[in-house]
């Protein structure tokens, strides 16, 4: 009676992953179950479409490049006109599984991430105003509207649900991993295995845990030694304003690591051992060995999942009235 | 035995799909052979890698994006650092089809043309050597590179080879007008039928025939009244040198015109009401009727085929000693 009720507990409190998956801090990705299925695909058209910027040049998909880990691979993204972003593109693969969305985690979820960049003048520059009359005015959006959502009319609220919808199916399952996990002990030779123990053993999965390795909490970036970021980007003290939370970044997850270079919230880390060796030293006042960090760095390797996995979406044409872009205009 | 002479006559003189299409002056689109896949799908990763621009940020699909027609639907395009690109970029559908590559024809083909922008400082603002650097430090490459060549060593040659190979497959059947020219003669209404017989009794058949009703021949833009136009190409005279050449352009196909706006080599018309009536005027001094005009916009318009139809490409990431795209370096 008393373990009933005690584990009854551990799943109110979120835990039953852990004990399906034998107390591991790492759960597997379970795969998307899509609920409306022309939401979905009508969120898949708006993640690619570029008619969402001012340009017409850059859509979700630019910086949160779905053929490379749902990231744009460089230090910062570049926006309208070419501005250089403060602030490296976290991959939209699993994001789902995030406590909160941006590094600051200043969106709740998806649908209120979605908005951001549209309107944000340093990315795709447009409004949302503008952005919602583009697709009012194009008659292939206007029919997807009504299958998502019964009715014609658009509007920013319908935009983002959709977007959002597309990208909760972005999940990663059947890692080697998450094969692993599931009880194939062959899935991941012995350095990898040695590297996951040492992952454990060193004190990473306090932060990078769950089913995402990571995107479930908010930790200060520098715990033991101060990191000096190439970003002017303070964290989670934007949101909360609490001095206490300045260089609190949302700890990001490891899935796919091995296509989301470069590292950390300032893009500084090119690649995996830089990465490795930065956090033990400043998280957790630990130097790797070169043959540890390769273990780790080999063991990271192995929690890549199914990438996205659906056809190149071809986008409703523009009609006679629908605005068009404007990427040379001048201020 | 006259007769006989005079149709293998006509079909070494290149006609034969003409009479195979009841003399009709556009012939049906024929679909792709694939002879080596292994090569298309390394083309295709290629075409939609950004790696092979300076920034990290532009591959081919970034201007002529297959999600919209194979064009970017802006007046000319943002290349390397937002620079404005002096010219409207063509169609990708079908260009397999043309006589020559870009406006002025000055590549003889696919595999020629495909070098072009990677190595334009106004484009995507990197050099073949640098290219192939990169390519060449990606293992995932290096494997597909193996397998579509049976050689581990990656050139510009093989680059192009493959990007062009993947273009190739780049057609488009099966437009509601193909299958009215193979005999479904309620694949079009009779407003559109009315329409192709003005496209046919004006002229315009003139330049835009054969199966990519376009795309087979350099004329001179305003042959019967001048064109001012927005940009400052010259034409084919920048390949040729004769002056006679001067506002010669490739005429561009008309299949999918309706998804390939805005319209021209400087991307001055938006709709095709207004490319119609300029045509007409400056090539063919005529002044269609609106009426008219609307009935030649619904035959254009039968002119989309299936647009391209694959799986979004996965890209092989980077290795830690891939040289790292410079998207903010100043010169």
């Amino acid at each position: 009676m008393k373990i009933h009720i005690l584990v009854a507990s551990l799943m109110i409190a979120g835990t039953s992953l852990a004990i399906a998956s034998g107390g591991e801090p790492i759960q597997p990705i379970q795969a998307a179950k899509v609920t409306n299925p022309a939401l979905v695909e009508l969120g898949k058209k708006l993640y690619f479409d570029p008619r969402l910027s001012k340009s017409g040049f850059i859509s979700c998909n630019s910086c949160h490049n779905l053929s490379m880990g749902g990231t744009d691979n460089i230090p910062t993204s570049i926006g309208d006109k070419w501005q250089q972003g403060p602030i490296n593109a976290p991959t939209v693969l699993n994001s789902s599984l995030n406590v909160a969305q941006f590094w600051d985690g200043r969106a709740a979820d998806l649908q209120a991430q979605a908005g951001g960049p549209i309107a944000n003048p340093g990315e795709m520059g447009f409004s949302h105003t503008l952005a919602v009359g583009v697709l009012q005015s194009i008659p292939g959006y206007v029919a997807e509207f009504k299958k998502a959502f019964g009715s014609e009319q658009v509007d920013i609220e319908k935009v983002t649900k959709a977007i959002a919808a597309f990208e909760e199916t972005l999940v990663t399952p059947n890692s080697r991993f998450d094969k692993y996990l599931k009880g194939n002990k062959k899935a991941i030779t012995k350095d990898e295995l040695a590297g996951y123990q040492l992952f454990k053993d060193s004190g990473c999965v306090a932060c990078h845990n769950g089913p995402a390795v990571g995107g479930n909490s908010f930790q200060k970036m520098g715990v033991v030694a101060a990191y000096s970021a190439n970003s002017p980007a303070e964290g989670r003290s934007a949101v909360t304003g609490k001095d206490a939370d300045r260089f609190n970044f949302k700890v990001p997850t490891l899935r796919n690591v091995e296509m989301t270079y470069p590292y950390f919230h300032d893009g500084a880390a090119n690649t995996l051992a830089e990465a490795v060796n930065t956090m033990a030293r400043i998280q957790l006042g630990k130097t790797f060995t070169a043959e540890e960090n390769a273990k780790v760095v080999a063991f990271l390797k192995t929690l890549t999942g199914d990438q996205p996995n659906f056809k190149l979406p071809i986008l409703p044409p523009s009609s006679d009235s629908t605005p068009r872009p404007t990427p040379f205009e001048k201020k």
